[in-house]
C-alpha cells in the first residue's frame, strides 16, 4: 500500500482529460493527500458525471480555463493531438508560478507543441508515466497503476529545480521509480521499447485479419503460440497511438527501418536455409531476455 | 487435475528425446497410467540419469532400437532437424502394427521425412501439442502443460482409423483438446499465429541488442512498454526454432511477405502523417483481441 502524505503537496491541481491515467492520478490525488482539490475537465458530461460518481473530483467542468483557474499543478492528460488545441486555451489562463505538466508517450514534441503559447513564469515539466493497461476510459482508473512503474521527467534546458523537485516527489507518491533524462533521448528509447512493438503488433494482427475468413478464424483459435501476446498489444488505444506515431515519427521511422533490414536479412537466411545464422541470432536474444529479468523488469516465472 | 486411465492404453511407450515437451509427457504417461512401461532415449547419459532420478522411465538407454522395441507407441520428441537420422536408425526396428508419432512444430516436412523409412505395417500419426513455456530441458516438464491445451493430429491419407482413435485418446487423456487437420493446413495456421511472431520477436530483439551499448541497456531497463513481452518470445529454444523455419520455409516465407508489405505501408503512413489510415489499422486490430477473448484463448483480464 501507498503512504498518503501528511501535508498536500499542492493547493489545487487540474487534470485535462480523465481516461485510464488521469483517473488513476485523481484515484491517487484523492487517496494520498497528494492536493486541497482537484479540478476534473472533459470532453463530455457524461465523463465528468462517471468522476463526480467515481467521487474523484472536486470540480467537474467541460470549461478548461475555469478548471485551471487557481492551480499551482496543470496535467494534460489528453490526446497529444489535442495538445496545440489545449493550451492555444487555457495558455494565458495559469496562475503566475504554476507548473504544467502532461501523461504523453512523446515527450520532444509536447515541449514543441506547449513552450510557445505560455509565458516565463509558468513552469513546463513533462512527465511521461510508463503504465498502463489494455483498457482505457475513466472507469479503467485505479490508483496502484503507477506503483513500482517508471515515471520519466523530461525538463526542458533552464527548468527550475524547486518545480522539477515537486512533480517528482509527486510521481513518487504515486509510487512510480523517477528517471530524468532529455526529451530526444525519451522518445529515442519509447521507439524501441514501446513504439516499434505496437506497430509491429498493430500490423501482424492486421495481416492476420486480412486473411481468408476461415483461416483468421483458426487463427484466433489457435492464437496461444505468440499471436495471442501481440493481440493485447495490439487492443490499446486508437488514438492514443495515432498520436504518438504521429509525434515521434523520426525516432520511429529509424528504428522501423533497422529493423526491417534485420528482418529481410532473417528472411534471406530461411529462403536459402543458412540455418547456422539462424542459430546465432535465436541464442543472442536469449541473453536480452535474461538482463530483462535481471534488470527486475520482470520475473522469472510469470 | 487430470484422471487416471484404468487400464494403460499402451504395453510399452518410447519417447525419442526428453526436453521439455518429452519430459512432460512422461510425467503424464506415469501419473495417469497411460503405459504399462516407458523407455525413454536421449543424446547424453546426464539427461537419462535426470530422467531416471525424476521416476519418469522404466528404461533408459542411449540406445534408440533398444529403446523402441517392442513398443506400439513410439514418440519422437526431439529437434525436427534430427527425426531422419533417428527414423534412418530406428524405421526397420519398429514392432509391426506400432504407431510412430512426434510433437514436432511443422507437420508436412515429418511426413516427407518419415514416411520413407518406414514399412506399411507401421501407422504414421503425426501430431502437435500447442504447448510451451521459455524453459526448456529434461528439469522443465510438468503433466500438466498440456491441459486444456491444443494438440493437432495430422494423419497423412488412408490413416487407418483405430490408430488414430488411439492417439487422440493419448492426448485427451493428458488433458489436451483434439484438432485433426491436414499437414499443410496446420503448416500454414502455425505459419501465422507462432512462427511469424516469433520470427519477428527474435528481429526485434537482435534489432535492440545492435543499439549503442548504453541506448541497448535503457531498452531494458524501460523494457516494460511492450519490449518485454518479445523479449520473453524470444527466449526460446534455439534449436527448435532454428528447425522451424527450415522446415517451413514456404508457409513462413508467405506470412512473411505479407506482414512486411502491410508494414511498409505503415510506415509511408507515419512518415507522410496519415493519421486517418493509422487510426483505421488500430481499431480494425481491436475486434482481433476480442475475437481471441470470446474463443476462451486468454482470459480478459490477465
Amino acid at each position: 500500500m501507498l503512504k498518503p502524505e501528511s501535508e498536500p503537496l499542492f493547493k489545487k491541481v487540474a487534470l485535462i482529460g480523465v481516461g485510464l491515467i488521469g483517473s488513476s492520478i485523481a484515484h491517487g490525488i484523492k487517496g494520498l493527500n497528494l492536493a486541497e482539490r482537484v479540478s476534473v475537465t472533459a470532453q463530455s458530461q457524461r465523463t465528468l458525471d462517471t468522476v463526480i460518481n467515481l467521487g474523484l473530483a472536486d470540480e467537474a467542468t467541460l470549461d478548461q480555463q475555469k478548471a485551471v483557474s487557481d492551480c499551482d499543478l496543470v496535467i494534460i492528460c489528453a490526446p497529444m493531438g489535442s495538445y496545440v488545441r489545449i493550451i492555444e486555451n487555457i495558455g494565458s489562463k495559469l496562475n503566475l508560478g504554476a507548473i504544467i505538466s502532461d501523461v504523453g508517450s512523446v515527450k520532444q514534441s509536447v515541449i514543441n507543441d506547449i513552450s510557445p503559447h505560455i509565458s516565463e513564469d509558468i513552469h513546463l515539466i513533462p512527465a511521461h508515466p510508463v503504465a498502463g493497461t489494455e483498457h482505457s476510459g475513466p472507469n479503467a482508473g485505479f490508483a496502484e497503476l503507477f506503483k513500482d512503474r517508471w515515471c520519466i521527467i523530461t525538463p526542458p534546458p533552464n527548468t527550475e529545480q524547486l518545480a522539477l523537485d515537486k512533480v517528482s516527489q509527486f510521481w513518487s507518491a504515486l509510487g512510480a521509480n523517477i528517471e530524468i533524462m532529455s526529451p530526444a533521448r525519451h522518445d529515442m528509447i519509447m521507439a524501441m521499447t514501446s513504439h516499434l512493438p505496437h506497430l509491429i503488433a498493430y500490423t501482424i494482427v492486421g495481416t492476420a485479419s486480412d486473411l481468408e475468413k476461415s483461416l483468421t478464424n483458426e487463427v484466433i483459435k489457435f492464437s496461444a503460440g505468440g499471436f495471442r501476446d501481440f493481440t493485447r498489444i495490439a487492443a490499446s488505444d486508437p488514438t492514443m497511438w495515432r498520436d504518438i506515431f504521429l509525434n515521434n515519427r523520426e525516432a520511429v521511422l529509424e528504428m522501423l527501418q533497422r529493423f526491417s533490414e534485420d528482418i529481410t536479412a532473417l528472411q534471406r537466411s530461411i529462403r536459402w536455409g543458412e540455418g547456422d545464422k539462424l542459430f546465432d541470432l535465436f541464442s543472442r536474444t536469449r541473453e536480452v531476455r535474461r538482463a530483462v529479468i535481471d534488470a527486475k523488469q520482470e520475473k522469472m516465472y510469470d
